[in-house]
C-alpha cells in the first residue's frame, strides 16, 4: 500500500492515503494500538462517517481527508453533471455537509474552503473547461493539500525544536503526531524533531479520557520511533510539575483565533492553567491552517459536545452507575495569556499575538 | 447482616461492620457498583490483603478497619498467649504491619496507635487484667473508633454545609462518602448535609482515574441518596471552571500537615491550583484524625506508588502499546495556601493553618 512507502519516509505512519487503485483510505485510529485496519472512505457518505465517528481524527488530518473525499465527490459528480455552475453548486453543499460533521477543528472548513476555491479558480481561468477537467484538477489539489500538511509539519517542528533543550522532559496531551496531522506530527513533530537532532527528549504522555488519544496513539508514535515515554493520567499533572518533573508541556490545536486563543482537546486548558502556576513554558504547535482569519478571539469558537457514553463507559464496558448523567465537552480554549508561544511553520510566534498572527498570516497558504 | 440496620439509619453503605458471628466483613468495593459483595477478612492476613488491594480504602475507613483487625488479633493472641508484656509486643508487631500496607492515609497509624495505646492503658489501670480481658476490652475501643467516625463524619458536614449557598454546584474528586469515612462521610458528608438541609447541591464528580472511585463509588452513592449528579472527567475541570458552572470545589483528605498542607487523591492538587486561578473556594473535609501532628508540613508525607498497571489497564483490559512505562503516584500535596478552609469537627478552620489546626487539636480524641 501506499502507507507503506510514505512510512519509509520517516513520517510515520500516514493515517489517509490513496491506495493503489485510487480509492480513499483510512487508518481505523479507533482500533489501535491493537489493530492496525483500513477503512474505505471512497464513498463520500463513508467519509462523513468515518469523520463523525473519529476513524480519522486530529484537525489536520480530517482537513486532508476532507479534501480528499471533496475531490472525490467532485469526479462523481463529473460523471453525471456537466453544466458547471450546477456542478459547483453540488459541490459546495457536499462541502457542508463535510464541515457539520465537526464544528471545533477549523482545518476541516479550511480544506472545504480551498477545495470550492480551486474550483471556482479553475472555471475562472478556463470557459471552456469540463466538470470532469475540474475533478482532475481539485484531486492534484486534495493531493497538494497534504503534501502542504507534511512539508508544514517539518517546518514548524524543525523550528519547534529549539525550545527543548537535551534531555528535556515534555508533557504532550492527547495526540498531535502523524495520525493526527497527516505526516511527521506537529506537537509530538517538535518532539520528533528534537529526537532527530539528538537532543533525547522525554516524554509524559496524558492518557487523555475519555478517548484516550495519548495512550493509544501518542504512546504508539513513541514507541515505533523509540523515543522514551511515561503515561500519565491527567490527574496526575500538577504533581509531576511541583517534582519538578516536566520542563516544557507542548500540545497541537484545533482553532487558534487571531488574538491566539486556542482550542484544543479538552484539558489542555488545565494543562496551560498548571503550567502558568508552575512556571514552565506552555507551547503550541500547529500550521497557520489552524488559525481562524474570520475569529477575533476564543469566544467564537464553537466547542463540540460528544455523547456523554463517552465518559460513562470504557471500551464497551459501563464504569458507572446506570443512570447517570455526564458531561463531555470533547475541547476547551486556552486563552491567548497563557500561552509562551505558537510555534508555527513561519516561525515561533510570541505575545503581542495579534500582531505576531497577523504578520504570520500574510504567508499562510490560502 | 448489620449492615442493612445501619444503612437504616441514613448514614450510607458502611464499608466495615461486624456480623451477627462476630466476623470482620468489609464491602469489597473494588466490585462496585456492578456487585454488593462482602469480604471476609477476619483473619489478621486477610485484612493486610484487603487494605493492599483497596478492598477497602478511603482513610477513615482503613483506619476503622485497621482498628478491628487489631482488637480481633488481639483476641486470637490472647488464646495463646497469658503474658501481657510479650502479648503487648506481639500487637505492637502486628500494629506495625497493617501501618506497612499503605503509607500515605494518617488515619491507619492512627486507629493502630490508639489501639496500642489503650492496650496500654488497660495494663497500666488494673495490673490483674489478664490477655482476655485486654482483648475484649480493645473489641469495645474498635467498635468506639468507628462510632467516633461516624459522630465527627456527622458533625463535620453538618458545619460544611454553611458553604453551600441553594443549588450550589460542587465539583468533588474521588470518594469521600461512607465508603470511605465509614458512615455518612466527609467531602460527600457535606453535600449529605447540604441536602439534608434542603439546600438541593449538584455534584459534579470526577471520575477520578486510575481506579475509579469517583465513577463507581462516588455516583453510587450520590444515586442512593437522589442527589442530582454528573460525571466528568478529570480533563473538564478547568473548562468546567472558566464557563461558570462551578462554585466550589470539595474533597476529603487522606494526611493534613500542622500547617494545613494536605495530602489526597492524585488530582486533587490540580483541582486546588484551578481553583485558585479562577477564584472559586476549595474546602477539604476531614476528622482530626485526618491531621498527622508530628508533621510540621506536606514535605515530609510519604506519597505512595501504586503498580503502573493501574495506568497501563482498564479493568483487565490494557489502555496502551505493549511494553509501555507509566508512572502512578496515588496521592498529591496541596499546599494551604490554596485551601479556603478545612472543615472539621472542631469547625471550619482557617488561614493561619498553624493556629487555628494546634487550637482544634486540642480538641482531638487521642
Amino acid at each position: 500500500m501506499s502507507s507503506t512507502v510514505l512510512t519509509d519516509l520517516g513520517l510515520g505512519t500516514l493515517p489517509v492515503f490513496i491506495d493503489e487503485n485510487g480509492r480513499i483510505q483510512l487508518i481505523d485510529q479507533r482500533k489501535l494500538p491493537e489493530t492496525v485496519e483500513y477503512f474505505d472512505a471512497t464513498l463520500f457518505d463513508d467519509m462523513l462517517v468515518a469523520i463523525e465517528t473519529m476513524v480519522v481524527r486530529g484537525a489536520p488530518s480530517i482537513g486532508v481527508a476532507a479534501g480528499f473525499s471533496l475531490a472525490w465527490e467532485a469526479a462523481r459528480l463529473a460523471q453525471v453533471e456537466t453544466d458547471k455552475n450546477a456542478f459547483l453548486k453540488q459541490l459546495i453543499a457536499q462541502g457542508d455537509k463535510l464541515k457539520a460533521t465537526r464544528p471545533t477543528a477549523v482545518n476541516l472548513a479550511w480544506a472545504v474552503d480551498l477545495i470550492i476555491d480551486r474550483a471556482k479558480m479553475a472555471m475562472g481561468n478556463n470557459p471552456d473547461i469540463t466538470t470532469t477537467q475540474i475533478a482532475d484538477y481539485l484531486k492534484i489539489e486534495a493531493q497538494q493539500v497534504m503534501n502542504h500538511h507534511i512539508s508544514v509539519n517539518r517546518s514548524l517542528s524543525d523550528i519547534g525544536a529549539q525550545f527543548f533543550k537535551k534531555n528535556a522532559r515534555a508533557l504532550t496531551h492527547c495526540n498531535a503526531g502523524s495520525l493526527a496531522t497527516c505526516g511527521w506530527g506537529t506537537a509530538l513533530g517538535v518532539i520528533r524533531s528534537a529526537h532527530a537532532f539528538g537532543l533525547e527528549p522525554e516524554v509524559y504522555v496524558d492518557e487523555t479520557r475519555p478517548r484516550h488519544q495519548g495512550a493509544r496513539l501518542t504512546m504508539w508514535e513513541l514507541k515505533e520511533d523509540g523515543i522514551p515515554s511515561t503515561l500519565v493520567c491527567e490527574s496526575m499533572a500538577g504533581h509531576l510539575m511541583a517534582d519538578g518533573k516536566v520542563d516544557l508541556v507542548i500540545t497541537g490545536a484545533d482553532r487558534i483565533a487571531m488574538n491566539g486563543d486556542t482550542a484544543n482537546k479538552i484539558g489542555t486548558y488545565n494543562l496551560a492553567v498548571l503550567a502558568k502556576y508552575h512556571k514552565i513554558p506552555f507551547y503550541i504547535a500547529a500550521p497557520l491552517s489552524t488559525v481562524d482569519a474570520a475569529l477575533k478571539n476564543g469566544k467564537g469558537i464553537p466547542i463540540e459536545h460528544r455523547h456523554e457514553s463517552e465518559v460513562l463507559m470504557m471500551s464497551d464496558r459501563t464504569i458507572t452507575v446506570d443512570g447517570a448523567r455526564a458531561y463531555n465537552p470533547a475541547f476547551d480554549v486556552t486563552p491567548a495569556k497563557l500561552i509562551t508561544a505558537i510555534i508555527t511553520e513561519a516561525g515561533a510566534l510570541r505575545p503581542d499575538y495579534k500582531k505576531s498572527i497577523a504578520e504570520a498570516m500574510k504567508t499562510a497558504l490560502k
